[in-house]
């Protein structure tokens, strides 16, 4: 099949730097963090809002592209399962889903609350908030 | 910044040839469709469960990756908004986030309710439903 390139429109800056001592889930002691995004992407910001949630996705540059099945949450009591039945990292494209609620906002860089992603973590996209309808 | 190379695990099975005749939200009259995966990601199928949800990522490989800023859904009447603040598909990394519903899975084909992905389309992955808390 044809590969596609991605391009990393920005990175990640949190206090967050070691996968083993990351937090699975943003509501397990994920800290607040920075989206910092290259300058030539800021006309592509303007219609985000303090105050806001959005959906952000990002390249998990750490994970494993080879695994195919899991034990969910690392826990060798629970069944080996198809790494698209889980949230698993490590998986053949590794994009990281996250809901963040955007503290501020100024230029090229955003303030957002609650982020399990590790500094540096390449950023690819922002998007509204997915609901049922849209 | 460093580029990634996505590898689809598969492709979209639609009746839905045509970008000007797609729907723009899967609730505007998209039809089923069938998920074809590579063989060799059968066992990182392994959980999926027809008669469930789950989100879908594609690589919107028709988009223009160097629209920064659109008239929401083609308005011209609404103002100039930046992508991120969009679902355009026109946008640096067109990575397409659908919600499915899985009618039936028998090996690498699935088959999924009201996906307004056109034919072909490069599918990169498949997730569990993202709510607030996981």
């Amino acid at each position: 099949m044809t590969e596609h390139v991605l391009r990393p429109i920005g990175h990640v800056e949190s206090a967050l730097k070691d996968q083993a001592a990351a937090p699975r889930q943003p509501d397990e002691g994920a800290p607040d963090a920075w989206l910092v995004l290259d300058d030539q992407y800021l006309p592509a910001l303007d219609g985000l809002t303090p105050g806001s949630d959005a959906l952000l996705l990002t390249w998990l540059d750490r994970a494993d592209r080879d695994t195919l099945a899991v034990h969910p949450r690392g826990d060798s009591t629970r069944p080996l399962t198809g790494v698209f039945a889980t949230r698993s990292p490590d998986r053949p494209n590794p994009i990281g889903l996250h809901t963040i609620h955007i503290l501020s906002a100024a230029g090229p860089r955003i303030h957002v609350r609650n982020l399990e992603a590790l500094d540096g973590t390449p950023i690819l996209d922002i998007k509204p908030i997915l609901t049922r309808d849209r």
